[in-house]
């Protein structure tokens, strides 16, 4: 299997950490988003979206995260990121489609980079609305953890919610969100970072990190 | 079960078309998003999240119009929405996941009305930012289209992938897009909109369509 991805890309962080909890060796190939590499002739015939990640396996070049994720689980079902039961695959389902369809596109680099060049806004006001975005999904996560009084993890260890909502914590992080009222999502986090699956996952541990970071 | 939602919200028309396609009995419950009633106390308690569709179903509201797909596939099996092969459901996952979560959160009322509002745009760059996100989708989506060589449907009857991409289409001739480059989008969507079951589902046949459309 070849990854196709940036290490900050919160999408190719998602299928790093899926990868590493099923145990599936796979290389990593580096697309530079900051130097449009996804967007070269060469990448775009391959994956016509034009984004990362894109995962090369069974001689098929693969988008979209959460459509990778699910074909990983339908093909490895061992180390299952979804539990068995239709009512609790709903419970982990909610959760996480709030972050991959409500956040992630508003974060999106392109998005961002459009509000700056077209809206003509500066970094606070990015900021501002990537903040905004965060807690219009994390707020409402956070309630729903807390109704659903869970532990370390969503369940009783991590799987697709925990892949999905790393990465955006990072982000949160990385952008000054104030994350003292997410109580649940804060212990989550500390548990996901104490394991093998989530430190090798991390933008800091990529072949593409910058020196400097 | 009751179904929470808006006559013109993408994602309600997405889950009466799944609903429909089950031949599943539902009521629909109005919730006016122009007014705001999906940010009332009352509503809020019982969906955190604060949006259109809700879906009450066996003792539980659940948000999250991907993950009710999910769920109504789970628990009602008959009339898949998705293939049993896991080659087929990833090719029908990767096209329903570049709607559900690249286009569907730029195109969001909140996120419109953020950009009036906040980075003070007229409707001119509200459009715009609209058509600039529905080609940036749609495009890539035409294109892997082509490749598969789909005829009236992406595979021989409609399924998770038509139920998404019809209320974007929708969305699309609103925003006047133009799909003249996009055959093979609008030729699924003249097989859909043949069907009883697209037939009702659509914005204009609804209790709450107002009278006036």
């Amino acid at each position: 299997m070849k990854l196709y991805g940036y290490y900050r890309s919160s999408t190719s962080y998602r299928l790093r950490i899926a990868l590493n909890l099923k145990g599936l060796d796979y290389d990593i190939v580096p697309v530079n988003l900051l130097r449009s590499e996804q967007k070269e002739d060469q990448y775009r015939a391959r994956n016509p979206f034009g984004g990362v990640p894109m995962l090369e396996v069974e001689g098929r070049d693969r988008a979209q995260s959460m459509a990778i994720l699910e074909w990983l689980e339908d093909r490895f079902p061992a180390a299952p990121l979804l539990p068995e039961d239709a009512e609790t695959r709903f419970t982990v389902r909610e959760l996480t489609s709030a972050i991959a369809t409500e956040l992630h596109a508003p974060l999106n680099l392109k998005v961002l980079q459009y509000i700056k060049t077209q809206f003509e806004q500066d970094q606070n006001a990015v900021d501002a609305w990537y903040r905004h975005w965060l807690g219009l999904t994390l707020g409402p996560v956070e309630q729903r953890l807390a109704q659903l009084e869970t532990g370390d993890f969503l369940l009783d260890r991590p799987g697709m919610f925990e892949t999905v909502l790393i990465p955006q914590v990072y982000n949160a992080r990385r952008f000054a969100y104030d994350l003292s009222q997410s109580p649940h999502i804060m212990r989550i986090e500390a548990a996901c970072m104490q394991l093998p699956a989530f430190i090798a996952a991390h933008p800091d541990n990529q072949p593409d990190t910058p020196k400097e970071n």
